[in-house]
């Protein structure tokens, strides 16, 4: 399947990041309509013209109707909904997710899943600290990455399919990496860093100090402030790849506090070298 | 004394602090001279007209008719100076400082310095990740914390005068701490978030996954690009405070991932709802 003009489009959860696909498909002139519970959510994204349709239960003509399917559900529920609905699907239809754990989402439903209905999943790099579609914004995706995250039973063309919404959700990188790559990866960049957040958040009760702060410690635990429901499901798929992070970390923190107790300043020195080295290396090309 | 429209201010090192003073103290159209060593940025400052005068060495009548002294020098290398060239300041001058750390040098320059000189402790926690004069930007002060650090030994006149230099360079706030109040909330806001940037960037080498990153990891390393000379050095002269926060830090981060361990999503759930709340609290105030 191609994106085409004609491509219809269904959102499944009309939250934060389902919210941001609608108003980026929807300003390409997509037709989109979404599915979410929510009454209030589908009332604002159509007064602000972001879906052509929403329904508040699980339409048969929506689900039936649709070319390419975008599940932005929480991994479990995601998994329940397949389970439920996918005889609603259209034959041939391409579905998709934003799910931000692969390996335990990717081959639960793709052994689930109908014959002639093809999962590619995704994941898109991007988000913000509040929630819903009242807060969505496609301007998040603009410096983000969107990962197609795709496995031996993927077909090419949906491969291709999937880093083209990629651009035309209008993110900066479109790459492709394996459900395990996946995983190590964002335990990470993501999961190991919002774990530092909010530890360095509970370790003390620090809130005295916000008086103080400087930008560095905002921008340091500006992800602390964190939906505890998700990340906590998301940490748990995860797991194995998380505390293998975790536990590198830590034998890595102790042994720059070994050196400062130690009053080992070349040493201190040494590993300030690499890390300001290896940091240039994260910085957004021009 | 006053800070009034005639007050000359001397600045002992040009680089990007001591650059930035200058820039802010000059658009205001106080007398702004400098001793710098490196030629090169006492040229760009007189070309962009930062400073009224620059001087390579140590100037007896550049020092001798300054009114504040501003030494914005590492720490060692301030107490040398106030070794070597106290006896050219003027009976009645003010000298502060910019330095990141206070007991270590707050109580040394004191009880070395003259009684007819008073030496008020500051520390401006804005930063940028690059040096020089060159890279000098008064805006850095825009959002950030201007901190006094007074002794018993300072007269109350000098810890007005402190908190007005704080307002004049732009400061969005201006507070007082004890030296021994100041260097615990640094180990813990600066010093222990420089350290667990650059652990995240040496515990492996993570390159490779630069294509990857998303906004929280590259603002939670930003930091990682670090100043080794300097940070080495404040990270010893507040080693007590230091390793106090990083052993707190640890066990924090441990207790997390032992509930991560254990498969405990209660214990998860608590631990980032505490964060959320705390974290609102170090946002900033409209």
């Amino acid at each position: 399947m191609k994106i085409e003009k004609t491509t219809k489009f269904l959102i499944v959860g009309l939250g934060l990041i389902g919210g941001s696909y609608a108003r980026a498909l929807k300003k390409r002139e997509y037709p989109v309509s979404a599915i979410e519970p929510r009454q209030a959510a589908i009332d604002y994204a159509m007064d602000k013209g972001i879906i052509d349709k929403g329904y508040t239960d699980v339409d048969e003509n929506a689900v039936g109707q649709a070319d390419i399917i975008i599940f932005a559900l929480y991994p479990k529920v995601f998994v329940e909904w397949i389970d439920k609905y996918q005889h609603l699907i259209r034959p041939g239809a391409l579905i998709t997710d934003v799910t931000g754990v692969k390996r335990s989402v990717v081959y639960e439903i793709q052994s689930k899943l109908r014959d002639d209905v093809e999962f590619i999943a995704a994941h898109p790099m991007a988000g913000r600290e509040v929630y819903g579609v009242e807060n969505s914004d496609d301007s998040i995706f603009r410096d983000a990455n969107y990962i197609v995250v795709p496995t031996d039973k993927n077909t090419a063309e949906a491969i291709e399919t999937c880093k083209d919404l990629g651009w035309t959700l209008g993110f900066e990188h479109v790459s492709v990496l394996s459900p395990e790559m996946h995983d190590e990866m964002i335990g990470f960049v993501s999961q190991l860093t919002h774990c530092i957040a909010v530890s360095l958040m509970t370790c003390s009760d620090n809130t005295h100090l916000a008086d103080y702060t400087g930008d560095s410690f905002r921008d340091l635990t500006r992800i602390a402030r964190i939906n505890d429901e998700m990340w906590s499901e998301l940490f748990m798929l995860n797991k194995d790849a998380l505390l293998r992070q975790m536990d590198t970390f830590i034998k890595e923190f102790e042994s720059l506090r070994d050196l400062l107790e130690k009053g080992d300043v070349d040493g201190m020195r040494e590993k300030m070298r690499i890390s300001t080295t290896r940091r240039a290396m994260f910085d957004k090309r021009p």
